[in-house]
């Protein structure tokens, strides 16, 4: 694809992330980020996340309303061995299709374990909805999927990012999204107006201002950071935002 | 509240996240997690939480679907004086009524700004619904705000956290999850049957085991965690639970 057809493609996507060990906080969620990075990196806009519990009808309805809407979706959880782990089920009455035991999967298994261990729990972990691709992954033998738009990837670190990094090898992916960031060195109430006024300026960058508190002294920091596919824009935006800034600066050394 | 009440009440919770920083990447979420944590702590179920971008009808379409099915929506972020924060103009949208310029915050601002330096910038921290109650806090002048039963917070950990503190005061609690944390010593193909037997025989104890690799060696390890509101289950499905692993375990070694 042409640079120009890319940057007029968006290719989107939604994390769904299943699972109550995360609601209840006992688990601390490490993948939203990661696959946040790796989306920007690759050209992919990630929109929306939501978290879920192990609950059928919740996962029915989010895969469902995210489907739909977005040209990808990721989710993480739900696909170990454990009556808790619904989420292959979920998926296959989510998209409309069977599921069952997927010898492909079976295969994958008896690599690492003996047939007699191959009990009815492990065996939960081979079923696959009808008319998935696998998602192999290094790191464990059972493997995630892929059917239609929908990625089902393992909730363990480890081994969702060797499943992502499989998958998104087979998707397309758009225009790289590219930024900069200009440490502000005033507060956000002094420059708010002037940022604005450049964020009009350019319908296809995407500036927000952002706070954070340095631990290591000197209290409240602000970064601006401006986001956009066209390189063009993304520079003419940042010098005119470093050129705000600069007269806000030189004001107030004159005050 | 009598015990027996409390634990018949559910009282539940959504987060919502807004903000482009958070999809982009660019900024590692730090608010769920202790939010889900604070949740837990209190007594209130976190059902579900959805992270959206800085798009006002994207914040309108979520606060609605999330403040009409939980009992408590906590949003974080979107709230500064710069043109991306729009989270109280689209959470007043969202509850349909008006907001203007506060004058309950504009004095919180006085405290900390002179008069001069409240330019217009500065007085979009101090929107605010109408009929919202302010929520305030330790770290900076700009508060939060609760209107119905939607606590609009900051997104800045440090001064979300203070807003969380003082609002969940004024809010009701329900009886708190206590939960039980087993080493499971064992594949989980292993124990998952046994284990969802058990999970069978109590309805009011939620059962998830939970894979994690310790980086620290010893590769995979699985962990049995049990929740409940009813301490007496809990310490049933606890001692049921290790029953069974000890049997497995037991016949492991005459194997």
């Amino acid at each position: 694809m042409s640079e120009q057809a890319k940057l007029e493609k968006n290719i989107t996507a939604a994390i769904l992330v299943i699972g109550d060990e995360i609601l209840s906080g006992r688990t601390k969620d490490q993948n939203i980020g990661f696959i946040a990075d790796y989306m920007t990196n690759v050209g992919i806009d990630l929109k929306e996340v939501r978290i879920v519990p192990d609950i059928e009808e919740e996962i029915i309805t989010a895969v469902n309303a995210l489907r739909h809407r977005y040209t990808y979706v990721f989710t993480t959880g739900g696909i170990g061995p454990t009556h808790d782990d619904i989420t292959a089920d979920s998926v296959a009455k989510a998209m409309g299709v069977s599921i069952d035991v997927d010898e492909r999967a079976v295969e994958l298994l008896l690599t690492r374990l003996k047939r007699e261990d191959l009990n009815e729990a492990r065996l939960r972990m081979c079923r696959i909805p009808k008319g998935a691709d696998l998602i192999t992954n290094q790191i464990s033998a059972a493997p995630g999927f892929k059917i239609g738009n929908v990625m089902v990837m393992a909730g363990v670190p480890r081994i969702m990012q060797a499943m992502l990094a499989n998958v998104v090898e087979t998707l397309e992916t758009g225009a790289k999204m590219i930024s900069e960031t200009l440490e502000a060195g005033l507060p956000e109430g002094a420059y708010a107006k002037g940022l604005e006024e450049v964020d009009k300026q350019y319908s296809d960058v995407s500036i927000g201002s952002y706070p954070h508190f340095n631990t290591s002294g000197g209290g409240f920091k602000n970064q601006i950071v401006l986001r956009s596919k066209n390189l063009a824009s993304l520079k003419a935006a940042t010098a005119d935002t470093q050129a705000m800034l600069d007269a806000l600066q030189a004001a107030r050394g004159n005050a």
